[in-house]
């Protein structure tokens, strides 16, 4: 018998005043998202941006937490005064905010004891739940406290650590999508655009995107489905729509 | 007399699957962020992404209404089906969706008679109370509901229309930031870069972020203030503390 796989969602949360003032451009959640739909057939039903304040942070963690199977914290785990995400996580949970030891022992080990200063214990402190995401490249874990992942938010290490969050997820079925790009102009399509993703309204998400390239003016669909059968018929459908209409189909 | 300016925020919504499925990298948040804090002293509080669904889009912008200043949604307001921001917005706030005279008027021109077909016709229907921003560079105008302000999402096109916000907003006290880059790691510094932003709490928000650079490790700091004075203070301080641990200071 086939094994029935399940719809599964995630938020992502963006701790960082950074992010917010415009300072730092991000570049982790299209790579969460990426990585979850690819990886784990995950997908991301919303972000949310907000700043290093201890209130907003566990009212957002346990707001997302309740609504959603997963939610990927990014930023807010490293050793200064404004990295405030575990205690944070702590308070949401009502749960302790302490050492945790295997975290303790790795940063231990990495830094040598005499430089094992105070700003890099505070690393080692975690909701008491927590169990722990390994960093590849610069030792500080991550953590998972319920159905929370928190990242750090600096996007190479992030990266790195990311399949170390796989042993944590229940997978869910996959999205595929296509895309069909047109010279043409998004209205010029927009009826008939309506009519197919009508028709197909349970089976594929339809989105159009007009764009600009070498000084032409083109639009680029995107069908999305959980079935590539579906996705076929649909880029079949567009295609002929596409000769119907004299419209130039390209690769980019 | 001297005017009081006070604090004055913002939300930016940001509507789209193809942002949160990963296709599409955002630049929209750092864009507006930057410029509602240079040009109108207007901080950006929370940033939430959010799919082409009704519902969602409807809930999502009359809460976020009622928290801030001024909301910004980008994206949905194109010709094609997917393009929903408009009648959730009258949704949210029980408003009819009908044609703006003007913006048919405006689309009409641009298009000319002939070519002026429903899908861009569907571009002059807005919530009943909205006015217009005007865009200069594709001719269909974003609008303004009550304290939202829609905008398209393509990039070069919001781009070349925000200065057509200004009109509708109340400015507020503008944060100034500055930045030293130090040689060091952030645990070296953590402790000290708490006790300064302890005493300066109410006048300063201090960020620490970790970057690497030409093989080497180093930490910005960056220090925001609606006081340019304070930043000086502070900015003493920091290259004190820098000269005192031996850290070398450079510029990027």
């Amino acid at each position: 018998m086939k094994k029935k796989i399940k719809k599964v969602n995630a938020a992502i949360l963006i701790i960082g005043n950074e992010i917010l003032s415009g300072r730092t451009q991000d570049k982790n959640i299209a790579f969460i998202s990426n990585w979850l739909n690819a990886e784990c057939g995950i997908s991301v039903k919303e972000v949310r941006i907000i700043p290093d304040n201890e209130k907003i942070i566990s009212k957002n963690v346990l707001k997302l937490s309740k609504r959603f199977n997963y939610v990927f914290t990014t930023g807010g785990i490293g050793p200064t005064h404004d990295d405030i995400t575990a205690q944070s996580i702590s308070k949401a949970f009502k749960l302790k905010y302490k050492f945790h030891k295997e975290a303790y022992q790795i940063l231990q080990k990495y830094y040598g004891k005499e430089k094992f200063n105070d700003g890099r214990k505070k690393m080692a402190k975690m909701p008491s739940e927590a169990k722990l995401i390994y960093n590849p490249s610069s030792a500080a874990p991550g953590f998972i406290t319920k159905n929370v992942l928190s990242l750090p938010g600096v996007p190479s290490i992030l990266n790195s650590m990311i399949e170390n969050c796989k042993r944590y997820l229940v997978k869910g079925l996959k999205v595929y999508s296509s895309t069909l790009n047109l010279y043409t102009v998004e209205s010029n399509i927009a009826k008939e655009l309506k009519s197919i993703q009508n028709k197909y309204k349970k089976d594929v998400d339809i989105g159009s995107y007009p764009f600009f390239r070498l000084g032409k003016i083109g639009v680029s669909i995107v069908s999305r489905s959980t079935s590539k059968l579906t996705l076929k018929k649909i880029d079949k459908k567009l295609k002929n729509l596409s000769i119907k209409k004299k419209i130039k189909i390209f690769k980019i």
